[in-house]
């Protein structure tokens, strides 16, 4: 019988202990709340052999997992993503060994629906009935659709510049969406009054503990992935930052479980030189970043201007020696379509970011050419058909190639 | 050690054998080919248990695929797709066991990629470096992902009518792609005439034996998530209908192995109204389907005006006491908001057909409440935003809701 090992929320601030059967947003500090566990009870009773014949969802790690009851799970089949082996572009590019974890092949097809699908499940175990949040596209678009499936109400404000594929989603599932003329962060404000007003729950990245939760399953699954030996880097695109600040704390725990050794991969910060808010802070050494005015990349996913967990991430990227790192939206576009080209993947801009950050951390000696490398592709290419545009010649039905 | 336990290649129509370990396109007298193995040896040598422990991908099927050698396989992690229960909606609508199998959740957001994988790992090891084939969209994108991957050259002809998504597919893993201004058919026709001249291999759907290897282990697949049970009902959305070819094939290798009982799954052809082909065959009791005029519908990659192989789709009907069924556009786009309000699943047209198509079923008493029922859904709503059109209000960041 399989059961949560969930003993209470902890503040990474100030330090204050809540329960875990309330609902609860931020610490009175402000700052967002993690779910601990009795890491050292799940070890006794969970071995790595258990998980082979569990199904290939983030589910599989249910122990560790904030869900109660197994009745109050939403799933649409979430987790388990391929971890794909780079082979020729490693070779032409000289990484020996080069991996995606590939998120594009998950339901509503980015990595959100990992957060949305614990998260959702956590608040349908507690009695939520409805939801707000401000979202750059993707993150709406899960939550919309993972609360449809719960019968949850979703209000979800995005910029005006929000992907359309993104925007229908949310339409399609039945969420109360709007747009808004600004950035996330305005949205962020308007879903703020709305909360107050209304007494909706606060889904907000961060403001709620759980979907941090469903991120960290990424780190779960890496470790599964290589045999519970660790890469040497991970890169990921940098926004919001929860799944880097999940991918940690997954390490953390797996460390605490005895399942992995000592050594942790360094993390990447991967961000666009358009919204570069976590490498300025890393560059100067400071444990939380600023706001980043006039905001844009063609990642959009990332233009996040302040991160309400910058300051963890940045302990995340310190705690494993990684770095920050920002490139621009022409090295981004190149990288896509090399990666399409050699690997038959069609990442999305935010994941193809991290193959331009790699290069340059090769050359700058960063990388080494024997690093096991892994990119963290937070969503298909599908998602965002603008960064492509054929020019494809038109026949005739009589026309000879 | 796995290998495969291919032995030949052989026609369904005049019984001709054909060497697996030659480059085959049609047999002689027009029939597509199909592959055969040694079942006996293979059920003699492998186990239900030892496939537990084998990657999520359709590879764990080894023994049972074409590729003699693994260092061939060109994967992007394909295949164990979730099985979804879909309780909201059969709640709503009285289906007491209905699931979806979510081929969205796949490498290029569509089951084309299982027949791409299979097709392209087989081409590369017979030596195959450049090849040729018409599409509607997504198995264009799908071969041409998977021809990049593999280094071979891709050339893809689509009607100009083909998804955006699609084409950018295309365009950005490399493809020579053209558009038509026609059908499918009449792409079909400019690559017949390319190939004859270039000497490329001709990919086109049945044409080669392989991508059929591919689809089928969506049936492998079922099999062994209802645990090596078969469900009541397989509803697919039919266009060329390799799938429900292939699921038929895959079960019949089951049994004839033992690994799954006498009973089989009636099988469920659905198109549209705009192109039934299938659906007037099986009404008229006949073995094949004629050319269907002016099609057209918005489940565009089941708009096939003649299937190669019609009569192997007749057949697993007939076989199974199955049924084909169309459902006009509005039912279509009925269904798809409806599983996507109620279950946050949000399938393409075509995938959705089919549950317009069950609902209607259930209606004439042919499906019954207590059935198990599968609905395939073929790819990711993602790849056809224009099926959705929301209208959001647009706010000032001043606003409140």
């Amino acid at each position: 019988m399989t059961h949560s090992y969930m003993s209470h929320l902890d503040c990474p601030k100030c330090g204050t202990h809540y329960d875990a059967d309330q609902l609860q947003q931020l610490c009175t500090c402000g700052s967002p709340l993690l779910v601990r566990y009795d890491l050292q009870a799940a070890a006794a009773h969970l071995t790595k052999d258990d998980l082979l014949r569990r199904e290939p969802s983030l589910w599989r790690y249910r122990e560790l997992l904030p869900v109660r009851d197994a009745a109050n799970i939403v799933s649409l089949g979430e987790g388990m993503t391929p971890l794909v082996r780079l082979e020729r572009i490693g070779a032409a590019d000289g990484f020996q060994q080069l991996y995606m974890k590939d998120e594009g092949t998950i339901p509503t097809g980015s990595f959100k629906a990992r957060g949305a699908a614990v998260g959702i499940s956590r608040a349908k175990e507690l009695g939520v009935t409805a939801l707000a949040m401000p979202t750059n596209g993707n993150a709406g678009g899960a939550w919309a659709a993972y609360a449809a499936r719960a019968g949850i109400q979703a209000t979800v404000v995005m910029p005006t510049s929000a992907p359309t594929i993104t925007r229908n989603e949310c339409d399609v599932t039945g969420a109360d969406a709007y747009l808004v003329n600004g950035l996330i962060s305005d949205a962020g404000k308007i879903v703020g009054r709305a909360i107050a007003k209304h007494g909706w729950y606060d889904a907000s990245t961060l403001k709620e503990p759980y979907r941090i939760e469903g991120k960290k399953t990424m780190g779960y699954e890496l470790a599964e992935q290589f045999g519970w030996e660790v890469p040497d880097v991970i890169l990921y695109p940098t926004g919001g930052g929860v799944g880097l600040i999940g991918i940690h704390k997954a390490l953390l725990e797996l460390q605490e479980m005895g399942w992995i050794g000592e050594r942790l991969p360094r993390l990447v910060a991967v961000q666009a030189t358009g919204c570069a808010p976590i490498v300025k802070a890393w560059e100067e050494g400071k444990s939380a970043s600023e706001f980043w005015n006039d905001a844009e990349t063609v990642a959009f996913g990332i233009t996040v201007p302040k991160a309400l967990g910058d300051f963890l991430v940045l302990e995340a990227i310190y705690d494993t020696g990684g770095c920050a790192i920002a490139v621009d939206d022409e090295k981004i576009l190149t990288a896509q379509r090399r990666l399409a080209t050699l690997e038959g993947a069609f990442l999305c801009p935010e994941g193809a970011a991290t193959y331009a950050a790699a290069l340059d951390l090769k050359q700058q000696g960063w990388i080494q050419p024997e690093d096991r490398v892994v990119l963290l592709n937070t969503g298909a290419g599908l998602k965002y058909p603008d960064t492509v545009q054929p020019q494809f010649a038109t026949l005739q039905p009589d026309d000879d190639l």
